[in-house]
């Protein structure tokens, strides 16, 4: 019995819910408020739509990490099933919710905008470069995530804002790296769009890239498994039931 | 009787005035060299703007936040109060201080540029999707302020920073989130302003935003007010008199 | 005694010398390589000198402030010895050093590319509408300062490299706020110069705008001196003498 | 023997390695993104470039740091070892993973959006202001590292980042201040390569740099070496074998 009660799965899920939905209000918002301003200057239009999201993460990693390990991605909700940290049977409650406040976010920030709440997206991405890129997307944020988790699980909300703002720019397809931002986003014809059939190639290749960095970081950085439980589960410690 | 003598609420009301309206002259000044200077990229001049304010607001927060909790807000102080934070008596100071700060902050850039004083804004902002651009800007600021105050209270200002960053671009009225600036803004006739017809629906929405998001954080971030009277107040520990 | 020996003058010296020549180098050479590339778009050029100038005094803050305190503005630390934190017999060394450094950092800056060392500046800054937005920056800075190094001593490079990003945009003058660099700025006839003949007028705006932000912080946040000497000299605590 | 079991030299070596892969990937990418995007104008592309590689620096340094220090940089491996950090024996795994890393995050950002792996560059950066800049830069660069690390650890990944946001726009060469960077910024004819005949002089220049800062940094900041074990390695206290 852990000496101080955590959150029960109800709200943690609300938790997801609602970050997710906020995170997909301020992709999609920023990239519709940054097309429409930018005069045709696409990297101007990146450059803020990179600006909202990066901070964005930062405001909502530290906000709901504390409750739900701010997660936002069933590819890190799986990774850390695997590596042992959320259990098994909460794993659907975490997909669900994130799945349902992404399309939720996309949905207010169409709203927003004055936009239909959904609309297929037509913006094509395709091809092995856009594919290469979505692996090493979410192998880069898996390694972010456990990383810091396991040595500095304070600067986690720092460290994947970062990330974000970087990958935005370095990779060929803007960096989406998680299921649930790639499947709302296939839901929105703007700028941060993603036409459906594109999406499945996303997937795959992100859960690639999570499952290489988990198998990587596993070998790399297994210190905190031997250290003590305090450091063994730093990323979700806000994040069990007391007697889990 | 605490051990640590507080500020009183003399000092605590100038703090707020203070910082209220730096934070104005931050909005409304760099709004009007961003505009100046864009040579009308629109795009360009909102990410001076949004630099300028999301780097005032950390700045602001870790200066005044440890005299009188750095709200520069009716509707965090508002929430505040019902919440069980700072008194309802002293409320009537805070808002005061807010709102007189937030007019001479307006008039400081004005007379930094050399402008008149206080001008009615013709800056029309209406309609539903900024009505809801409002409620949901609101909603989002006072989530991130319950969380992180709850759980990390040396994270505000970085949190709150990152948000309005944010928020500028993921909603379509740029995030006023606040009926004190609200009401300034409509006195400057430049970027950043707002019609005065338009300030009452801006603030309803704003209140109606803070409130729900207040409702829904008390449900699911509880934890705080069962573990420690530290945690219970945590945004305002360095606010409240000692013996109240 | 301290406990800890602190360095002595000669190496604060130097530290307030080296810092002050990269702060200078960074806001001269960043705004001669931005306005060469910004197409004549002055809101991208002084967006680029922004960011660097505040991302610079972030790094050089954390590396000097430990050994010096990292004034490198001699309104800092004139006022620092109004409230008893640097000992008087020290100031002239530390502002004959911040003044070189700051010429040292033009000229370095200038040979970067390819430019003469030191040239008289025509870049015009002059009106009623600058001095009040140096004095207001100058206002600004030492509220932040004061405040932070009072409560948050850690937040310091933080909060200045914020406030100075704000800063640039919000006053008509770009906040200069620093009599060294406002003399060495005189020497640069490039973006970021002003005339030898107005740097009189910005100087005297600064020192009362300090003068003013320490007399109402004195004030405002007296509670530091009252409860122990480690929180009396927070942001001096590393640069006094041992035995001083 | 030390209480903590530090990783071995292998599992360091990967992680220098993996992190400069990352950072080049980041530069390069970036740059080729930018470029692309930013219509001719050469400020936006430099922009979205700093931003990408800062920001990247951050989520790096904070991610591999506790593994091997997270050099990513020979000119640092080498002065840490003339310090009496990494020792000796220990620089050549060091030097060769990042010279490996850089030259695969090279390929993998050319993967990423479609080029040939590896291309000589033709991107002139030669002459005496050239020169001087990486001078210093690297000067710089190794001012801060040594000076956060000494006093400050676990804000070096902020110093450092910041640091390089603001060399990107100082120094008229754009701030490699790195020789694994710049011979792997040799093999791309993209927005951040330089032809292969000018990377001996850079490398050169760099050395110097880092040589003169180690020296003054030696005298400047000793402070460190006279007051515990604990502070006298701290930015490589998570890099060294137990029993070394």
């Amino acid at each position: 019995m852990s000496s101080r009660t955590q959150p029960n799965v109800l709200r943690r899920s609300v938790s997801e819910c609602l970050g997710t939905a906020l995170l997909l209000a301020a992709v999609v918002g920023s990239g519709i408020m940054g097309e429409s301003l930018a005069q045709g200057n696409v990297a101007i239009a990146l450059l803020a739509n990179t600006l909202a999201t990066g901070a964005a993460l930062v405001a909502l990693i530290l906000t709901f990490g504390p409750i739900s390990g701010a997660h936002f991605n069933p590819a890190v909700t799986l990774a850390d099933a695997v590596e042992g940290g959320i259990p098994w049977r909460e794993v659907p409650y975490y997909l669900v919710a994130q799945l349902a406040g992404a399309f939720m976010g996309v949905a207010l920030a169409h709203a927003m905008f004055g936009h239909p709440l959904l609309v297929a997206s037509q913006h094509a991405r395709e091809g092995f470069p856009q594919l290469l890129s979505e692996f090493g997307a979410t192998f880069g944020l898996l390694s972010i995530i456990w990383g810091c988790s396991r040595s500095r699980p304070s600067a986690v909300p720092f460290a994947v804002g970062a990330y974000i703002t970087a990958a935005y720019w370095f990779t060929a397809s803007t960096s989406f790296a998680n299921p649930a931002v790639t499947l709302a986003r296939a839901a929105t014809d703007t700028f941060a769009g993603i036409r459906p059939q594109d999406a499945p190639g996303f997937i795959v290749a992100q859960l690639l890239g999570a499952a290489a960095a988990t198998a990587l970081c596993h070998w790399l950085m297994p210190a905190s498994r031997s250290v003590s439980p305090d450091v063994l589960v730093p990323h979700a410690h806000d994040t069990r039931e007391g007697g889990a």
